[in-house]
């Protein structure tokens, strides 16, 4: 509740919560959407939402107030899509966690994770023109604390939700490990029937520069309208607030701290483009939707599986360690086309006899590049054939977080000898034939 | 030797080895420097090096010869520089290995090294046009196959070549850890009288779409002629084969694995640009020559240090292993901001005790992101701070393999307290200030 004067503006001109508003105060004229005071707020200012996401305070003492439009929905309707609007798609948003949902603690000036999903709706009333929003908190937890278990429950909420009616499913989750996550859903879900689609924020949404508003938007544009059946990311393509792209889940990686476009599609272009007012843009192919069957969850994975960067100097003990450990599966980042020390001054250092060791032991190993643009390719140079002949598995294009990623999955669903089959073969877009070198760094 | 044929066509134009001509041919005609016949070549066809850098070869027979200019110098004296150009600068040619003295070898259909750097001089004749080369093998081998004892000699090397009396050095050296290499000897050296420019080949020389040609004479122009004292990579700028740039040594990163211009400048912009012509172009601030004092290395270096990449699931038991080898530092690849799984669902997962103890230890532990771009900051996120609380250096905008590099330079010259101390303090450029963007993927 605001203060007695507010209220009364308010009041005298029929507007309540989430109407559109013009405020003008001197020369400066302001519209939006009335937001509810904040707990910290000052009861005589009136916070409104700008058109780009930002919250403005306005002193209420000089300033005029005009209605623009009423809200759609009442705030209670809005929030729990109980009485949903006939013309729109409904959709599920499930909330896990990350900086989407952070605020400032202000006692010791660290950023800490809520726990309530429909303050996103309450932070976003946008989102209830564009589609019947059924929220969800599915966890709490921030991404760089994720393991495959968080992965699993998304995959089965994702499911539940698409198999209940859903049109498409938005994912909020922390940006740290999102493309993890994003390659995890892309091989856990199977018959797709709907876009699953995973956003988040760089920076929270108390900043004025927090990007969290535009990518929940384009989301749930992606999510309510496209007719894309694939897992894939949905944040900022530039760093003005004016687009986002959708990016496949196995081809996507975080490459910058703190850019609001800071998700990059590696080997591999945008599926899609979209903005605030829903207009989407298809920029390369895409499974599309069609599929009537039962969307299907295989959230099983093998636990027992490591990444490994291999560097000058590095120590090849590291795979005898993991086997040491039981470990059933293993990624190395090599360096360049695929390599690992081999042939080095110093004996100890060379990779090749553990790596041999632990096939013959029967562990999968997948080599990927630590250069994460191109792909690997073991026909090249004598020591890397002499690699592959040792039973490494090359994995193409695919990133290395990927490839980690899947060869959990696959090790988790499959026998080891179907499973080392399974990991240079194509299966939700993570290897593509022919790199396309459009994305590339600038 | 060729056949009687076309030795008898060239005597008959006073035409030697390396002189410029023009061979028409039917329509054709082409214009470049007569090369010496190769091995497995037709005695029958001249082969002459375009100006693109490329051979190609001509059947006599019916094939007209005609001498544009002689050589700047007879073979014997451009390979040795035993009877310098007085108008050209001295430069010192390091040979350590890599694609760029590859050959096919056509027996396996694999690549395998060539040991002969004067090779080198004969593939590009342009060479001897640019400065009085002084060519030096000082190993042979692969880069990915490198290990510090490499780069020391690199070092020690590079210092010498300055000391005595060359302008600048070009040390080739194969792609795939030359960006650890690079690092390396930026720390190593101190004093820099002249650039140390470090060049390779994405593609064997015997490949039309060979990019060494071009690295070559560019990383001689720059060798020669530019004020720059630092120490650098000099390669395609553009998948074009029009320019070079020349990236700071701690501030580049291979990113690609088969593109000619793979190396790109990461929170940074390239010092300047060079074509095969010599023109450069400054782009950004840089160290400049001016010392008159030695140049010296100091290339000790501890190899008890570990680079380690944290991701959903990862073991934090690896630090207890390094611990357990007695190793005194780590560079950790985290997450976004410079975070590690910790408060996972599984316990078992979590790195902040690992870490508090090996700290406890003695042991020097440095936080990087595995995003590549941007700033790891431990200010934050909660979570961050308790890192940072723990002792945890974070390690500015530098990059992962530079901060592993670093921290072994670091440990091999000082007592691992003031090691720690110096890890995020500048020392050749691999912590800036600000973070650019001018350069971030596209």
């Amino acid at each position: 509740m605001y203060g007695k004067e507010i209220e009364k503006e308010l009041e005298a001109r029929g507007i309540n919560l989430w109407d559109s508003v013009r405020v003008t105060k001197g020369k400066e004229a302001y519209e939006g959407i009335v937001m509810p005071r904040t707990e910290a707020g000052d009861e005589n200012v009136l916070v409104i939402k700008q058109n780009d996401g930002y919250n403005i305070g306005i002193e209420i003492k000089g300033a005029k107030i005009e209605k623009i439009a009423k809200a759609e929905r009442a705030p209670e309707q809005r929030q729990q899509a109980k009485r949903p609007l006939q013309n729109l798609s409904k959709i599920a948003l499930l909330y896990t966690g990350g900086t989407i949902g952070n605020k400032v603690d202000y006692k010791t000036g660290g950023v800490y994770a809520l726990t309530k999903p429909d303050e996103l709706l309450d932070e976003v009333p946008q989102l209830a023109g564009i589609a019947n929003v059924d929220t969800k908190k599915i966890s709490s937890v921030a991404s760089e604390d994720m393991v495959s278990g968080n992965w699993a429950v998304m995959a089965d909420e994702a499911a539940k939700a698409l198999n209940g009616g859903s049109k498409g499913v938005v994912v909020t989750i922390g940006t740290d490990t999102m493309h993890y996550a994003s390659a995890a859903l892309s091989f856990m879900l199977e018959g797709l029937t709907g876009p699953v689609v995973l956003t988040g924020a760089q920076r929270s949404s108390d900043r004025g520069s927090s990007d969290g508003f535009l990518n929940l938007v384009c989301s749930a544009h992606l999510a309510s309208k496209s007719d894309i059946a694939e897992v894939g990311i949905c944040m900022h393509s530039t760093s003005s607030d004016d687009k986002c792209h959708f990016i496949r889940g196995t081809k996507v990686r975080k490459m910058h701290t703190s850019r609001r476009d800071a998700f990059r599609p590696v080997n591999s272009m945008a599926i899609a483009f979209v903005n605030s007012e829903g207009d989407i843009t298809y920029n390369d192919r895409y499974r599309k939707t069609g599929s009537s069957g039962k969307v299907k969850a295989n959230a099983k994975f093998d636990n027992a599986v490591a990444l490994v960067k291999a560097y000058p100097g590095s120590d090849p003990g590291i795979i005898d360690y993991y086997c040491g450990k039981g470990y059933h599966g293993i990624i190395i980042e090599g360096t360049g086309l695929g390599h690992v020390p081999n042939l080095t001054e110093d004996k100890k250092k060379s990779w090749l006899p553990e790596i041999t060791d632990a096939i013959d032991n029967g562990v999968v190993i997948g080599m990927t590049s630590q250069c994460l643009y191109g792909r690997v390719n073991s026909n090249v140079y004598r020591t890397l054939r002499m690699l592959g002949q040792a039973g490494v598995v090359y994995c193409e294009d695919m990133l290395p977080e990927v490839a980690y990623v899947k060869l959990g999955w696959l090790l988790g669903n499959y026998k080891p000898e179907k499973a080392k089959a399974m990991l240079n073969q194509n299966i939700a877009g993570e290897i593509t034939e022919r790199t396309l070198y459009d994305e590339f760094v600038d």
